[in-house]
């Protein structure tokens, strides 16, 4: 069993109120703008779906979290939380989180290692019956470390395409020992978070960077997947003329049928003004896309790791290097022109100095997912073998219908011989 | 073995030369416009894919259609067609058709019933190797009359939802003894023919039956799959104010999220002009929405049955019914009101009186389809058990491929390392 | 004075009840559809400021114009109507026009020269006060023949643009003797006739002549005026990539920022599809550049007059020629190439055999500025000298308000307090 | 004679070195994306346009700004430069633009009034021929101090709608005493900096602000000018379901036949996510309107002065206000709502912590047409008496071609035929 010492942020922190008092302001605006979550916490406080349950979390500790971390604390549960990133942990948040009586904190900024995983020892020594993860990091330390708990735990909840990466690989092994949602695959996922919030996002920061418009600009999409779709969409929508460029024909083909121009990167290198990456997919930007390029041209990544524009190529090939803006690193080829990297080609929308992360209102249905998916793997803890599992559809379209309620959008529903008629259809006579 | 006497267009023409010369106009331009037929005829009359086949074809015999059967004998095959509905046959066209030394076709306009399956007999005379439906009439007839053919039928392919609706249900009965292909459930038809080819030419259609404009309209689409997506885009397009009703909850969110009203249709009853549905269902738009409805609102289908508006509930409800203008019927209230119905609730695409059907690019999409769906099935015949088939992904694929070609689009293709690190990253490490 | 024998149209056609019916059914779907017309009327009834006077209107006697008439003849006027162009005229709503007691219309379609100015006479006898043209027919005809009128004529208005060019240049000369409303020229008609009646009804006549899409098709757009932006947003708004060519540097640079493609001419020739031309100006599309078009393109006009594209040129590079549908005639070059030319060039909404001219909603609005500009000419004839006048804004004010009654848009007006800060503001302190 | 000894910025830093670079850097990013300066500059360098004459300005002195005081001086000139308001110098800026040979900088973050009117009585002292200004600094001062020098002031320049404003009063009073130029109400300004510049820049400052999301939101844009126009068409394209607030009913009338909601401010403050004001007007957003909001709106302003929210109003029915992030302030009302206000209702692009002002490109096209009439003033100073002057339409028009250039965007010239053919057309025959 296991047996921590390791000190909750409350014990951590000297100016503890002050740190509350911010940390509280800003769960005020995510919770103002979280209504899914808000509804579910309703639900939650008066059903008490997690009485006797313990919670373990490893999540990035911000303002958007803490009110998943506080919806499941008042659904009865006693919840144990620490950081998934030692930057991402906001010390104010995690230590107004701490004021809870049922949340007990770890998370802080700027630990080092041996703490970080001394914070995640903490928590899993509450003995969880549940894990809530962003990256695995509490799957992988009870399996390897704390096997004895396996037999208490009731299931678990995944948040991020890699974790659920590394879990299926896990599970393909047969290692994974109790049943896990891959909550990041949901449909509402792929609609809303990746076209609404990866493309207004990455966009917005672009332009709040670099002090640029959008009007007129070719500005070049890699990818025509969702993130992609998103990203196209949204900067025609601000006038720029987008350039697409794909790998898949049939997506080739759905892009030049919406309207934009088609062309291979290496085409799209010479004309291009902005070049926005979203494949997923590791050098889609090039040193000869380098050597086409205009002077003045911004590189930017809305993919997923810092893979997609072969920045060592790049690198290579100037012969200075310098920051441009905080934010944006001019590369100077030889023959004068200069190549912008905005965030050194990472998650545009999560590593510009200015951004965010993703807005709030995604994140709401992404947690809402999370938050059913928590109380339908207790509530039917026998429909779940160990293994990764697909968030069921009925939990999905829950959580749809929770958010059109609190937009006060009413929709229509089948009659009975509508229903019976589509029946007929399906399944033939 | 059926035995037949019916003729031929040409035998049952009398002024045939003229009829030809105007079929042949009709085929011009069309294929003028199906660059992907084009490509795959070229490929035929180099390869002779078809050498020795019979292909026996039930379709809509006017100029587009009859690309494709053209196509199909320019790769070797004797080709026999006739009409897959009496109404939808342009004699000109089949005139022109049965010039072709290796196409015989029996197509003629407004034939009676005695005829018209006469005229499929006579195509099933021809001892077909494959078979190409618009409705499954070819498959029905031949397994109910024809049985002793079967052996000598390497497999087929259907064009629409109804016929693979009732292969579907044949098959689950155990009943389709030679394999079909599902050619209308392809991605490529989803996304092309309902987004774009439902959505423009309904609009158009309605626009050139009534002299109406869509600026400031509230246009209720009912209904948001892809015709619905594809309606509301253009409609949005063409600055309507879209109302979007829906019955599903994840729909409903995402017309919410792209930025349309989203309500019931009792409420966006008070408020459209025009209304248009696109669901599939039936009683979509009833009496208790007629009640509501103002003065001079249009009533339209783009779904698929003409059961989606109860027109038998309006016609109860009116006092007076009269034709307002060629493809409108007015249906006035006891206040005076007058309801609009285009093209009698039917498909609007298709029926009103100034429609020309799918737009041609839409069916070379569909026919590029249906040509190397034909030629997969003979060539791999050993692949496909009886039973209905979806159509390979490679096949959608390639046809994407030569329409990008065709239209002079070029993109990118994987390198090997992107190729790998793709995999590694799908199937783990 | 003038004497006309010229019979009504009630003497000259034989099945007139039947006549009557129809050409009611026409005006009463346009009335339907014309909510400001049905404004003026219904105050014009209770008002009758036309009280005693008589107006001579030469117009496209159709039943759009019709309900303009009505609308007059109920405001208490004596109205005398006839055509303003042989080919327009729908005898059936000529006839039911004539059934009123107050109207008398002459308009007949398909007659010979002589009949067609006898029944210009024939309005003219009846001595109006107030004349409307659409071609400044009566203006001439009355300053040219029957000068003594013009003592008894209070003032007229003409609809169309070059009716008002032409009495301009007389007005120049000074010979223009009585007041007359330059309808055409308002805000009103540049920002709602031309971007979304002109925008949509070309687009739409286009795709129901030739049975094609838009979607993923390069639209050249020659201008980028009104006209231009209406055909190039809602060409975009159907996925269409949209290519601009413009004269005017300033236009071009706002085609280049709202995301288009600008060009000349001369590159776009190579890789449109489809060329709309909307300049006003003549040899836009010439020998030059059908010499480098593809095989297939739609070649059209949205501007005024059929000499956008030079069709001699193309006639003499042509080896042959040929309809290829109904409204789209082929020229087909030596080496193979086909280029099709929509409505011989003339204004495709209005020309071809699918067009139904403008929409009723933009004829409603044009013809709602013309009602009121008669009803001021009279109230306030010391107002106006002999001599073209542009509409005073209240009257384009007074319409727009009426519209947005018409279709339930409530909106804001100034406080006392903004009315004072907006007029500081503008004259100084 | 004016006589300063006021220093100049040089003298006023300690770490001049390190300002210099980092100012440098700043005017690097700005040049790289103004290609009409750097277009100009080349040709003044060539043509010395400049050379003798001295330009005084007051002006923002940021990155932007500091390009246009280098073209003037690569011109030839003597440039002697203050800021136009002591909170908008970058002191790093100043300093890098003080190393050039022929600049003087006096402008400096931060100082006292004595301090600031010090620094425009020493650019004063410079005794210019030419002055340039952003608010009528200099020519104020001028008139009232040294009217001694107006005999050798041949001409100015005036960036802003305010001192546009104010120099129009004054030559209405018959005070100013030499030729200004309006550079601020050209064509080029409101149809890209306003419609393009505000629209993006206003809806990027408010997502990075508060980390929301447009998808879905009701945005109510208070205006249709052309500000509004930017707003709500950039915000639609976000998929943000627009509604539009007018006091003129054409624009209203534009607003919803673009497809808009319109109604009045009172209806929208129901149902508004996010208000924003673009009217110029004062009291758009008032007590009525705030005690029917919703919880968690969002109020910003884009138009201009901070009066277009009743900031007064709104804090007087608060029972809390408090700093909700940084660059909103929440207003908590009695019954519990929090109604937040962005960037204190001042210009939202210039005033909320992370906006960078007006985009670079903008910024390019209107210090370009600065440029030019700097040197049309002199140049052609005959052709302009005292008061103030509209920038000539060939100077606006010379602009839009070097933009067209330096984007590589060719378009077509009038033949010979199509001028004449459109002379004849605009001036009768």
């Amino acid at each position: 069993m296991t047996d921590s010492s390791y000190p909750p942020i409350s014990e951590q922190l000297d100016d503890l109120d002050e740190a509350r008092t911010k940390g509280r302001r800003k769960m005020d605006w995510a919770a103002q703008h979280m209504p899914i979550l808000e509804h579910v916490r309703e639900e939650f406080l008066a059903d008490q779906p997690f009485e006797g349950e313990r919670i373990a979390m490893a999540m990035h500790v911000e303002a958007k979290t803490a009110i998943l971390v506080e919806t499941l604390a008042e659904g009865g549960a006693e919840v144990a939380v620490t950081g998934c990133n030692p930057l991402s942990t906001h010390d104010d948040v995690s230590a107004a989180l701490d004021t809870h009586e049922s949340i007990t904190s770890y998370a802080k900024r700027g630990v080092n290692d041996e703490a970080y995983y001394d914070a995640i020892e903490a928590v899993i020594a509450h003995e969880p019956t549940v894990t809530v993860d962003d990256g695995m990091d509490l799957v992988a330390a009870i399996h390897e470390e704390y096997p004895e708990l396996i037999d208490g735990i009731v299931g678990g909840a995944e948040e991020t395409t890699t974790g659920v990466h590394r879990l299926r690989a896990m599970d393909d092994d047969g290692a994974l020992e109790y049943p896990v949602f891959a909550v990041n695959d949901t449909p509402m996922k792929r609609l809303f978070d990746n076209v609404h919030g990866t493309g207004e996002s990455s966009l917005a920061s672009i332009a709040m960077t670099t002090n640029l418009s959008w009007a007129g600009k070719n500005v070049v999409v890699a990818g025509f997947g969702y993130c992609g779709k998103g990203v196209a969409r949204k900067a025609s929508g601000q006038n720029a003329n987008v350039v697409v460029t794909e790998v898949e024909p049939r997506r080739a083909l759905e892009a030049h049928m919406e309207g934009y121009d088609v062309m291979p990167m290496a085409e799209a290198a010479e004309i291009g003004d902005v070049f926005l990456t979203t494949t997923g997919n590791r050098d889609v930007v090039v040193r000869e896309h380098f050597e086409e390029m205009q002077d003045g041209v911004l590189l930017a990544n809305a993919g997923h790791f810092d893979i997609e524009i072969d920045l060592e190529a790049l690198d290579d090939l100037a012969v200075d290097r310098y920051e441009a803006r905080d934010g944006v690193e001019a590369y100077e080829m030889a023959d004068g022109r200069r190549l912008n990297v905005v965030a050194e080609g990472r998650l545009v929308n999560l590593a510009a100095p200015v951004s965010l992360g993703h807005p709030v209102e995604v994140m709401d249905q992404s947690f809402g997912v999370q938050a059913v998916c928590v109380r339908e793997m207790l509530e039917n803890s026998d429909a779940y073998d160990a293994g990764v599992h697909d968030v069921p559809d009925e939990l999905d379209e829950e959580i749809a219908e929770i958010k059109l309620a609190a937009e006060g959008v009413e929709f229509d529903s089948l009659t009975e011989t509508q229903r019976e008629y589509m029946g007929s259809w399906d399944h033939g006579t």
